[in-house]
Parts: C-alpha cells; sequence; structure tokens
C-alpha cells in the first residue's frame, strides 16, 4: 500500500465530465488500495475570469493583493468540492480540504506566497479514516489567517510540498502533455518521452520553455527528494519520472533539446571597461523587475567592450533606456537592440563527464549553415543565440545529431 | 459616530457596476464616520449556478452536503473580495472576511446550519483598525472547521447575528424592495410604505409571502432587539424600520394584508374522532418534511369529523397518500384536495386589543361577495382560504375597508 499525492491541473478538471474521469481515476487507485491526497487547480479559464472580476471593480487601481488572494483562491475551492461530491457520489469516501484546513502556512506576500510549514496531521488523520484528502491546490494561510495564493502553476508546488510533508512514495502531476519529451515534438516529430529525467536537467528544461512542471515545485521536490511522476489524465500511459540522477541517468549525454523564442538580445558597444558598469547596470535592471537571462561580455585589447545581455522580448522597452543611461554622461559607445534572436539550449547531466559536447553542438549547428550570434553555458547546459528563423532547423539539427530521436 | 451592520443582497451586488454603486454608498457612509460591517450575499445567479454544478458531477446522487457547503460558499467569498477590492479602489480601507476568520460558529447541520457563537473580538480589531469589515454573509464553520452554510436568504440571518454580536446601532438590510408595503403594490395600487413595524407583525407578514425579510432573521432580531431597516440600494429614500412595538404602533389595528397563492387545501371527510388521529396524521407528516400551515377541524355531532389542512402545493403529491393512509385499514370517510384556494390574511398588533376586527374582515369579503372556505386565526392576525380567483379582489376590499391605502 502506497502513498500517493496525485495533482490535476486546470484542463484535467475543466468541465463537469472530466471531472468524472478524474473521479474514476482516482477511485481506481484507491480501489487498488493506495492511500491519496488528491490537489486539485482551479477549473480552466476560471482563475482568468476572477482576475478579470477584480480588476473590473478596481476602477483603473491595481486590485488590493490580499482581496485578490481571497478571490482568486475561490476556484481551487470549487474545483475540491466539486472533486469530492464527484468521488462520493461514486461510493469513495472523500473530504475537501482547504489551507486554512490543513494548516499550510505562507509567507504574508500575496499573490506571490512561499509555502513556510504544512501541518501534516489532520491529512493524516483523513487518510486514517479511509477518506480521499482533496486539497484545493495555490492556496496558503499566512500567520494572521489571511488566505494567500502561491502564484501561477502554485498547485504543483502544493502537490509537491504535501508530498514532501507526508513523505509519499510518489508525486503525480497529471497533465495536459504526457510527459517530458526530447525536444518539442511540433518542431521534431521523431521526438521521445524522456521515461527518466534528473532534476538538475528538469529545471534547465523548464526555464527553457518546456513548461510541463512548475520550476519552484521541481526546486522543492529536488530539495526534498521527492519521486515527481508527470503523466496526462486522459490515458493511463507512464509519463516521466523526475527524481534523482542515477548512473543510468549519468550514461546519457544530452537529455534533451530545448528552444526559446521569447528573448530580445541587448548589446551595448564599445564602453569603458570601468569596475562597475556591469553591477551598475544590472541592479536597475533588477529594480525594474527585468529578469536577465543570459549575460556576455568580452573585453577587447583597447580596454573597450562589447557587453550583451538577453531579456523577454515584453522588457526589452524597460531594459533599452536602462542600457542608454549605463554609458554615462560622455555617451561614449551605443545601444544595439536585437528582437529578433532565438535561443536553442542543450541540457544533460552527462556533459560534466563527457568533454567535447559544447564543441559537438557547434559543429552541428555550422553544418546546417546556422550562425551563433552568442554562447552561454552551464554545467549542464550549453546555450546559443541564433536568428529566430533558424530555430526550428537548429532543433532539429542538434535532436538527430545528438541521436535523441532512438527509442531510449 | 454610530456601529451600522449594511446587507446586500444578490442583486446589489449582481455586477460589476452594481458593486460599483454599493461601494460608494458605503463610501458614503463612512466619511459621514460611522463604523460599518457589510454583509454581502452571492452576485446574483451565482449561487444557483455553483448548486447545479454540484448536482451535475454527482451522478445521479445527491450531493455530499458538506462538499456542496464548500461548494456554494465561494459566491459569497468571491462577492466580498470584489467589494473589499471596489473599496480599496476609492480609497476606503477595507478586509473581507469569511466565516473561519471571524469565528462564526454554527451546529454541523450543513445546508442548514443554525448560528451557535460568534466572537466579535476579530470584528472590532478590523474597525478599531479604522477599515471596513465585508464579511461574506450565509457562511459559518462547525466545531470541527468544516464549512457550512445557513440555508436560503441565510446572508439576512449573519447580518442580524453580527448586528447582536456587536451591538450595533442598526443593521440595514438593502434588497430590491424599497420597503414592506401594506400590501402588494401590483395588487393595490394605493399600497402605502410602512415606516416602522413590530417584529411579531413582520414575523406574520414574512410567512404570508411578503419575502422581504427572511423569517429567521427577523426572529433573532427580535430576541436580541436588533433595529432593522429594510431599504433598497438603489435610491437613498427611507425604508421599513422592523423594531419593537411601541404605543404608537399599538394604534395600528391592520398593518397589513397578504395573499398567500401557493397553498393547497387537504380535507379528511368523515373520519372517526378517535384520540391520535391527528397526532399520527401530522407526526407522519412531519417525518415526510411537509410543512404544514393551517389545520381545522370541526367535529360534528355523530362523532365523525371533517379534518382540513393546507400545504405548499409542491408538497400536495406526498400530503395525499399519507392523509390516505391515516384513514385507517377501514378506509372509512374519503380524501379531498383542492389546489386551487388562496390564502388571505390580515396582520396588526391592534387586534389584541381591539375586538370584532376578525368579524369586519369576514363582513367586507361577505360585501364583495367572497365566499370564505376556512378561517384560521392567531393573536395578531386572521386568516381565510377563499377561491384563488377572488384572491386579488379580496386584497383589494380588505385594504380598503381597514383604510390602509391613506399615508399614515
Amino acid at each position: 500500500m502506497a502513498l500517493i499525492v496525485q495533482k490535476f491541473g486546470g484542463t484535467s478538471v475543466g468541465s463537469v465530465e472530466r471531472i468524472a474521469n478524474v473521479a474514476e481515476r482516482v477511485a481506481r487507485a484507491r480501489a487498488a488500495g493506495d492511500d491519496l491526497v488528491v490537489v486539485v487547480s482551479a477549473m480552466s479559464g476560471e482563475t482568468n475570469r476572477l482576475l478579470a472580476l477584480g480588476r473590473d471593480v478596481a476602477a483603473e487601481q491595481a486590485p488590493h493583493p490580499r482581496e485578490l488572494d481571497a478571490l482568486v483562491a475561490t476556484g481551487e475551492q470549487v474545483a475540491s468540492a466539486l472533486l469530492a461530491i464527484a468521488l462520493e457520489a461514486r461510493g469513495v469516501p472523500a473530504l475537501s480540504l482547504l489551507a486554512h484546513q490543513i494548516r499550510l502556512r505562507t509567507d504574508a506576500a500575496h499573490t506571490k506566497a512561499r509555502i513556510r510549514t504544512i501541518d501534516d496531521r489532520p491529512l493524516r488523520e483523513v487518510l486514517a479514516a479511509g477518506r480521499v484528502a482533496v486539497v484545493a491546490g495555490f492556496q496558503g494561510v499566512d500567520e494572521e489567517g489571511n488566505i494567500t495564493t502561491l502564484g501561477r502553476g502554485g498547485s504543483d508546488t502544493t502537490a509537491v510540498a504535501l508530498a514532501a510533508a507526508l513523505g509519499a512514495d510518489v508525486c503525480e502531476i497529471y497533465t495536459d502533455v504526457d510527459g517530458v519529451y526530447t525536444t518539442d515534438p511540433r518542431i521534431c516529430p521523431s521526438a521521445q518521452k524522456v521515461p527518466k529525467i534528473s532534476y538538475e536537467e528538469m529545471l534547465e528544461l523548464a526555464s527553457l520553455g518546456a513548461k510541463v512542471l512548475q520550476i519552484r515545485s521541481v526546486e522543492m521536490a529536488m530539495k526534498h527528494g521527492v519521486v515527481v511522476h508527470v503523466r496526462t489524465s486522459f490515458t493511463d500511459a507512464e509519463g516521466t519520472v523526475v527524481t534523482k540522477e542515477d548512473e543510468s541517468l549519468e550514461a546519457i549525454v544530452v537529455a534533451g533539446v530545448a528552444l526559446d523564442r521569447d528573448v530580445a538580445k541587448v548589446t551595448i558597444r564599445g564602453v569603458s571597461d570601468e569596475p562597475g558598469l556591469a553591477a551598475t547596470l544590472f541592479e536597475a535592471l533588477a529594480d525594474a523587475h527585468v529578469v536577465v537571462d543570459m549575460i556576455i561580455q568580452n573585453v577587447s585589447e583597447d580596454d573597450r567592450t562589447d557587453l550583451t545581455f538577453t531579456v523577454s522580448r515584453g522588457d526589452v522597452e524597460t531594459a533599452r533606456p536602462i542600457a542608454e543611461r549605463a554609458l554615462g554622461e560622455k555617451k561614449r559607445g551605443e545601444v544595439v537592440v536585437d528582437t529578433r534572436p532565438a535561443k536553442v539550449s542543450i541540457v544533460g547531466l552527462g556533459m560534466r563527464t563527457h568533454a567535447g559536447v559544447a564543441a559537438k553542438m557547434f559543429r552541428l549547428l555550422a553544418a546546417a549553415g546556422i550562425n551563433i550570434e552568442a554562447i552561454s553555458t552551464s554545467e549542464i547546459k550549453v546555450s546559443c543565440l541564433i536568428a529566430e528563423a533558424r530555430g526550428e532547423d537548429a532543433v532539429r539539427a542538434l535532436h538527430e545529431g545528438f541521436g535523441l530521436g532512438a527509442p531510449r
């Protein structure tokens, strides 16, 4: 008998019929003898509907964050009550539970709260009574009893946190994709589902756009050693297990290829290489809530330098004037913005022990006639900026070149 | 500086525009220096939408009552958060509060819970901090922390209970009618708004179909001496104040005339007048959750009797077989059902001290050529069953005959 946390996203509970499907899936797992904690998101579209209502009554102001949280948290409350009703109607004893009922405490950072503590006793009592615990995801309560929310995709984080608190055998995340692929199957039809992947690789892939799992939930799973199984609620197919690296994982040099099209490149050309310029620039960007991805700097011979960084395209008009102010009063040098690059990346634990992986990537791109505009590397990832128009060609060339199309 | 509880019904918060109107009304009252606790119902239509979802996922079963409560309580949570957002956006400090946050404890009778205790401290803290407390009506929590609801119209009860707990100066109930009238203005255009009415009269009128106030909330107001002001949120007009009787009230013999069309009459003819028959019959009806209104029995000379009672028309097919079983095995006597009567009633505290009010009522009906099928009286009410087709004529004759058309 296992203790399993299952999380169903908004699409999986998006209609009366789909809630019935989820109830039947949960009933089967329960019949197999497992103890179940089920975390649900709001029915798809509901969070956006509530946010729009909140905006509309706010009379041109930003809605008050505490009240926005009390508002949108109802989406998960509705979904959890509906699933509990559906389970009870099928003869499966169930109990819907809200954050204040399971004492899921967070800090007071409304709309983006972080979990502090979970009291596992209320949940253990529900399980001991033979019931399925149906927990409203995404929500918490702060020390004062105010309702908080964990930010977009927070239900994944709820599920992993509950799995950690309960020492669950596995945390199953049901979503509308059936697992993690070696690359986007729409770009590369030979893309393979990865049966097993390490937390580290998942983190790099998630941040690169393969958005099957909230990055925070992967960090939390890694920290607490929670085994996460990403799968679809529409079939019984096995998905992808995200877990600690092991020897079998290490043998694979490149686990996946990711393409990120939401990239803008800002280059400051010919600035003086003075100490503190980079610090001043990136502090100002952080203060403006601009998230910087890649940073590339090369010092040239005459003490002048080119500094390049990338941001989301939506942030480029915030970043440009900050970069221009960084040129200083003398205005030597210039700022050049390119909103048409794409970033192609390869990710794999095996890179740490295999030499020449980056070189092979550059060679594969060159063979495909694709020019590399910038390069950035980490321990388990190599990213190249290329022209967006060649993005899909690059993915196919790398996927093929690293042999990812073959079933593992 | 007064402490005022205001309650806004589903129509008053039924759209973004109406929530904005309510926010502006609350802002004006706050600017006048009053301390405000505002209770809201769900946006109109929302409770029914949620109930339908609950029914739909229940797969032909009755939805589990605990989960149904967790589901529908979200309607008031949404409305309270939206009103708090609207107030904050207009510069009025506000805080939305749920039942568990103000510790509004009820029994565990899901979907029809009764309030046990309210801890007034959380609300007093909010008021002391200069904030408007925006409370989600209709909901409570039981001793275990489960969400309960107070039954249809329960937000009126929440408002009166909070006014009692806080010792508020007045409980203003905002609804889509602007007060209590001497009779239905659609039937009798000369109907007058009653500026002041006693709890007792209001109870009799409410149960007779002038449904401006939940009957439970009137009982609670009477018990705790809460002054209730029924008024509309669409204008600034004064409505009707419901309060203790006083001398000025006593001078008025008849306060109002009510017509109830949802009446079915069940008569058991010629049964033996045996002890226990009535007890057996009405116990069986109560077990079947049939609410009996009037009961009339006349013993005839030969120890046989006619027993008549009235029920809602929706209950008549439940009541009929119960009445037939009450005839016993010998099947002497017969059951006759009439689904076409109406009940016209006059209500007034002054009846207690004025003789001949009932006689005057019968005379007025006779003068209008209206036949009386049955009569039932209480201390402050006389009700007559008449043919439904003559119901409106009867209301007009009584309203005119008792001089209710003149402004008071």
